[in-house]
């Protein structure tokens, strides 16, 4: 992509409006834009890494045997009622349509997978099932903030399982959490496992999972031991479930190791063990091999898409803005050419421009009329693994600068030295 | 995907609710289910169809130089009257939030893309600009009917296009309508495109490109020359333009060329030179190269997806069920195990399952107790372009049946033939 036709307004300054640094960078790096309160556009940055996220978190949520379908955004809110959730308080959007039908803007759709289930599977045959779905949320937050990270209208991944009885349903809330933990590795970011509160979903077992971040919201007390767990290739859930680990008032300082360490968390992901609470109210019931008939048991399993963007760049930024990891970057390579309208920079830019995209690596090529610095502090901030500069000076002698952003280290290389480099 | 592992609940008959030949299948083949009047779940086999169609229009936005964002479903409705539009009449869905803000979800989307882009662009240097995105809509209609084609939560890719005159804006418009044009051509429909009426959105130039089908909901007069045109390699705007179409009561007979046709069109998309309608009284201005200031002109570009998909089932099924295009289809093999527990069928499948997926070829494998004739019916419901039996009798001797679903021919053929020609 070239800079000049793309857009991208970086902002030299903070927004007044952003307190925390996830938040201010974001908007200097052109990904969002507030709409209204707690509501945001996407610019084309943005949705490249909100769409990086998702694919990861679909892929994983695929090889753990979830199917993917769709549920609408507007629900009616009679499910609510059926359910005896009556509806999620004051979070909720209500709205009437010009019939007179009550709707809600979902803020979580247990009711409505439920609902589903009921009218379409009947078998023990057809058990297991996990359902998921990538679709936006709304809850009326009292004081949206922090951007992303406590937004009004966001991206999750909701995800439901299906089984025949609680034994099963226990395996399959094993299954997401095995899944989970994959994804936040997968995501370059170290998310330990708490027990947590069953809150309005309900259910009696529940897990969150929390990334360490200086503006977390909760306190989280942890053994230091899970950060080498969580790196290993086979997690091992037992030992994983064995190993001390607190949020907030949850703490109990008699049972945490010496060794515990003391944070601020951001909650990244949410699974729950349901039972039957939605299944029984709602009639969600199969038919068992004796021909018996009973409640389906459930979980449920919840992912911030939008959220952990902002979590990931809590985790991973300096003074000069933010450090994408490989996976969820939204360009592999930011190309600078430090003298566009120089003959042979431009020519070296265009070959190497051609032969990246030709080697499949995404690239930003910055050709803008614009000064050195300002391309290097706007590559810096938006923090692609890769910085490639070109210059009157090198190229003379067929020499680039090639920055890794994350070491901050930089190299003067051939080019085609520099292809290899990147393309390792 | 194994069909006994995979969320596919074909029904025999007709529901009730369903009019026209694409609600019927969709609903019998599990593609959908009605969660309230005109708001569908998109269950795994149409959501796979949603992203097949979302992607193509995509790939050829983004090939048009249009930029991918993402604005929000819900919108400020103070945006709307700043427009001067006020609102979108009796099919707006109106929300009030826990502050007394009055929201609208948004039923399309000029105002948010106005706003965004008098917040960051401000000089002609950094136009053209189109930017489009894919998002959920709702029109509150009075009577949903026909499932996706008139719902009322409904996906629709909208694009806005900014220039700086209005000569550059009609360079963006037939930009869009050839692009318009090459989307339809890669779903396999033929998309005849009208001068309309700019209606609700304003402006003064529309096109919109209808699909032939007996249930189409508009009565088209059209030179049958467009069939040919619309094939070709290269499309000639001018000769297209040149051709008579109308619609409903555009349709003059004294203009009309003596061959011209007359059917009924389902509207797929549908384009818009606005002008300045929207950026001068939103304030959205570009300063030009002489340093003075005026208002940007714009154009908007829309496509239902999801309706997309009723039309090419409309266009594209027999009376056993869908035929699916090859470039929507969900999988392209659908591989019939005629005899599960049979030991040299089930090797067989397993063998042949291995390869199509090694092969990248995306396959929906019966492996289910079910009778043969229930397979079969299901399959050929699901419309698939190739579908692959494997049954005792043939196998014996190593042969499989191949039968392709839109010619209806059936071969006996070695299993390595039957590869060959659906890899060929």
């Amino acid at each position: 992509m070239r800079a000049s036709r793309y857009l991208l307004p970086v902002l030299k300054e903070s927004p007044q409006e952003a307190s925390i640094a996830s938040h201010q960078l974001m908007l200097r790096s052109g990904m969002i834009r507030q709409l209204a309160s707690g509501i945001y556009n996407w610019l084309p940055l943005g949705k490249r890494v909100l769409d990086n996220i998702a694919n990861i978190v679909k892929e994983e949520m695929d090889s753990a045997d979830a199917q993917e379908i769709l549920m609408p955004t507007m629900q009616p809110a009679k499910l609510w009622e059926e359910s005896g959730r009556g509806n999620y308080g004051k979070e909720t959007l209500n709205a009437v349509d010009r019939h007179k039908n009550a709707l809600i803007y979902g803020p979580t759709n247990e009711e409505v997978v439920t609902d589903l289930f009921r009218n379409t599977v009947r078998s023990y045959k057809e058990l297991p099932l996990n359902l998921y779905h990538v679709q936006w949320k709304f809850r009326d937050e009292i004081r949206p903030r922090f951007g992303v990270m406590r937004g009004r209208e966001f991206l999750m991944k909701d995800a439901y399982s299906f089984d025949t009885d609680e034994e099963a349903a226990r395996e399959s809330y094993d299954n997401m959490y095995r899944a989970y933990l994959r994804i936040f590795r997968r995501l370059g970011l170290t998310a330990i496992p708490f027990t947590a509160k069953t809150g309005q979903i309900g259910g009696n077992m529940s897990h969150e999972f929390q990334v360490v971040a200086s503006t977390g919201e909760s306190e989280i007390f942890y053994d230091p031991a899970f950060e080498k767990e969580l790196r290993k290739k086979e997690f091992n859930i037992e030992k994983l479930r064995s190993l001390y680990s607190a949020a907030d008032e949850m703490h109990d300082p008699d049972k945490a190791p010496e060794e515990c360490k003391s944070a601020r968390g951001i909650e990244v992901g949410h699974i729950f063990y349901l039972g039957t609470k939605y299944s029984q109210p709602m009639g969600a019931n199969i038919q068992h091999s004796d021909g018996s008939v009973a409640p389906v048991h459930m979980g449920c399993y919840g992912i911030g898409i939008s959220r952990l963007i902002g979590a990931i760049i809590e985790s991973s930024h300096d003074k000069d803005g933010i450090i994408w990891p490989e996976s969820v970057t939204p360009f592999h390579v930011g190309l600078i050419n430090i003298r566009p309208g120089h003959e042979q920079c431009d020519k070296a830019c265009e070959d190497i421009y051609a032969n990246l995209q030709a080697a499949g690596i995404s690239t930003l090529y910055d050709d803008r009329n614009e000064s050195a610095g300002a391309k290097f502090a706007a590559m810096a901030l938006i923090g692609l693994p890769w910085q490639l500069a070109i210059g009157p000076r090198g190229i003379g002698s067929g020499l680039v600068e090639l920055k890794n952003r994350k070491s901050g280290q930089k190299e003067e290389l051939s080019i085609e030295s520099a292809m290899t480099r990147i393309l390792s």
